[in-house]
């Protein structure tokens, strides 16, 4: 059945970030259409951020394309460039490749939501841009190591790796 | 820049459809977001359909995933189960190769719009559902034939070929 039934795929909330940076998906909450309904080669999700929400760390791709739609409330989209705007109806395109690291964020006291997309790759690295991470990931095999590859410390993530 | 200025996306008008065939795109506009803003991996875009329009001729992919969701207005999902209503948030997916043709037509008397993703493959088959047509391309060439491969004839698409 093609059309989706909305009300049978669960959010989750959280994030897989390492240690203590997994807070950062304390205030999202994740609705995966395409996982739920047999698509492969697209990620398609509604996110929902409660106010102070991420929708991730600030970050960019190096193998996948990625794109989203704002559906309700408002964000602002932060990137290298500053802070944009974001209400229901506005889209913004990333390229795979392109350095400039994003996020959206909610700021407001109310809901906001947005549907993303992004390319499904066997791998991918990406980079956050505002802290010394990267990630690469194979298959389900995900590895979060500082940009030159070595171990993530303490200081960064904590070291109860909670 | 990542976010979009959507005023500066022409809409485009019309099909690809040989012939006669051509027309069941009179009623329908393409804002082609993905292709504008860089991205290679999916296309995105956003389609209005006035009254009586259509997104497509009934049609499924082999290779490739697609997805949509409501933004403005109603239409009805036609597929091999029937019609449904699709409203603004309404979301529908088909995985590559599931041979359930589809598409999206507009019986109200005021526009409507949706957002739509397809996966961008080397090569692709599609087929027509109600219509004995079959669509193979390659890059940018399309060929159009029955679903034997054979030539599509007068009667299928005028003998004008306009």
């Amino acid at each position: 059945m093609p059309k989706i039934d909305l009300s049978k795929i669960p959010f989750r909330n959280g994030s897989g970030y390492p240690g203590k940076l997994a807070r950062a998906g304390d205030d999202r909450y994740v609705q995966p259409l395409g996982d739920a309904n047999g698509l492969t080669q697209f990620g398609v999700n509604i996110v929902r951020l409660e106010p102070n929400g991420l929708s991730s760390l600030r970050h960019y791709h190096m193998e996948q394309d990625e794109f989203a739609i704002m559906l309700s409330g408002k964000c602002v989209l932060i990137d290298d460039d500053g802070e944009h705007e974001m209400l229901p109806g506005d889209c913004a395109a990333w390229p795979a490749g392109d350095a400039n690291g994003h996020h959206l964020v909610n700021k407001t006291d109310a809901p906001a939501s947005f549907l993303v997309v992004g390319t499904r790759t066997p791998t991918e690295t990406g980079y956050y841009s505002d802290i010394d991470m990267m990630v690469k990931f194979e298959g389900d095999d995900f590895r979060f190591t500082r940009k030159d590859g070595s171990p993530l410390t303490a200081d960064q993530i904590g070291d109860d790796n909670d």
